[in-house]
């Protein structure tokens, strides 16, 4: 089952400079074992922001939760959630 | 070249239910076309309402440009345009 | 699985009062028959509005997307819908 | 009677982990007490978010202040009341 | 127990001058039976607006939605409800 | 002449408890004082809300200034003034 | 006692040409009148806008509200009131 | 050349008093030496609020920047700026 | 002086083909006659809208008033006008 | 390829003066390069706003994303982008 996830990262201006690159070291570890997983389908970054638009596979919207507040920058980010299902004009079998 | 689309469907109240009917399906072949040939990458429809979430891959902002305003519904549609990227952690070649 | 689901009527000013009674009177049959199904656990009004705040229990978000669009008042609403799921501070097994 | 409440918990990024815990400790157990006694009915997570909807079923208005500001994560919560009442629709006696 | 109620009138610039006034009339009678029986206790108008602020005393929510969709006016009025108790540092024993 | 004046409290989380107390005290002492003299008619709490509506009565704009800026408060709060009169329907001699 | 006033005239487009000119023509007697009594003290257009900003020097609430629901245009605008008062920067006397 | 310039002051809580009151005192100076030369021609408070309404009469949009951005207060105020220009119904010749 | 001014063009549905056609050529007429004349500087397209941002350079706010107003599109469209000026760091000698 | 990019500069005020100026540097120096070089096409600041309007000419969305993430006051602006594209009414050959 298919969610349209939006994430918007606001790391704090205070927040020392190893510990953000620690935590986003862990959030690409975690965003690439989701993608090889085939929970996290698709993820494109918004040219000029550090925002994302991703497509996750779930199997309900508990398993949604747990994968997002799992997310290593969960705490600094802004997630827009927007349930989404095969449209009927779409030839692709997998976009479902 | 990829772009976040999202189009929101708003049919006049008052249009004849056959004129809809003929626009909708000019709408679906057009769609399919754009989707056979590459263009129009995915497309979702979001739950409960009449409104899709798709990504394009056009050649310039121009040729984006042409191919949404030559959706047939494309006057009664509200669009949302996002010019998007690869993202750093995506582990898909094709996602750009 | 759980979805909020908040619908606001809007009926044209315009639309004869016999119409009017028919897709209501068609509306509350089908919004009867879905609880009694258990896939619309709950709806409350909203006071003073011509609104409500609805509990679905779907199997996923295309079953959510067919309920809804099933609607007779579909074309007439503006529709929220929120993904949501059990809290852990829940003492009721059923909320989820 | 009956309200819809969210409430969207924001707590200070430099809060004390140990004091963090603490306060949601004690909010639980204040949860957990109200749901027992039927005041707080329902309560559902939004997925992916900091965030609940609750249904609460309280005396009056002043009770329902009573209770949320009595809430040990009130000074951290945006709060959102809507008062809602039976649906003429429902068929379920008890959500008035 | 109270509720403020704000209410913006907006009536159809097509709708006969006729209807609007006997509409109003009416509008007129209902509200001032409703402050007589002390149900409508406050009703200001906003300066330069066809819109007013007013304090109700309803039994319940149930209540507060029964008369205000009983409003002749109510298919023309955006509606706003906020539910009010006593202040702590109001003097004025009525105002509850 | 009345105002409708809406104040939301928001105290900084890093002020000290005893600061907090000494200004609610100062605020309450001269909500009163207000309210005795006629100048302060009315004040309502939102319920589950720091926030209160209140109605003002003042010779004019500036009176009205001089009495907001004056609240202990003042520095803590966002506020929101509508300028009101007497409402056409209304029964009661002393709502203007 | 002073108001600023926004005006945003919306004519619909409907409306026949006569018609509007002539409620424009009204209007404009009715402004210059009101501007001579020393009532309507200024009034702006915005640049490339149909809307304007004014100045109001009234008795009181009700003496404004007279004064723009008088206004022949009125049923056709968006009017925002802000009060205001004496700026203790200001340097000169009739600015209040 | 007219401009509408609204003012929000927002100076941070922790700015010492003596520093908040010099640049106040410096802010007043300025203000009332634009007043003297014809460029500041009108400032208002907004009731209840520490927020301003003025009119600038600038030689260009480089002059009116110039001019704003000279304020000690600048760095901590929310700035509108509406370009605007004679009304036709206007009968004072100076409000251009 | 310059003006960023961005317009969105809104022609009702119910607009006969051939009168929109005759209104969008005398727009385009207009608006390269501005251009030839140095008043209208540029013009782009937003990809996927009836949507531009024009960058106009006018004596005065009120020669850029009379020069949109004159637009035959006026009526049908949502103007948003930002008076702006030379950047300190452009080095292009015409950007002013 | 264009694009409309508005940036906002929003520099925290505890940031040390020398900071600032250093940063305030390496912006300007960045940003006169990128004009050289043809891909900053046009830069107006905002009348009375730390805040500029930018046209770019990027080979494509990454491109465009790799220069706004290189400015060097980045962390603190809020970046808006619109991809745009020739008017068809342009007589300009280079606006595309």
């Amino acid at each position: 089952m298919l969610f349209q996830v939006e994430m918007t990262v606001m790391i704090p201006a205070d927040m020392p400079a190893e510990t953000a690159a620690e935590i986003k070291a862990r959030e690409k570890d975690y965003a690439q074992e989701l993608q090889r997983s085939g929970i996290w389908r698709h993820i494109w970054r918004h040219a000029g922001a550090y925002k994302n638009t991703s497509i996750f596979d779930c199997r309900d919207n508990q398993h949604l939760h747990d994968v997002l507040t799992g997310l290593p920058l969960f705490p600094y980010m802004q997630i827009d959630v927007t349930p989404i299902c095969r449209h009927p004009s779409s030839i692709r079998e997998d976009d479902r």
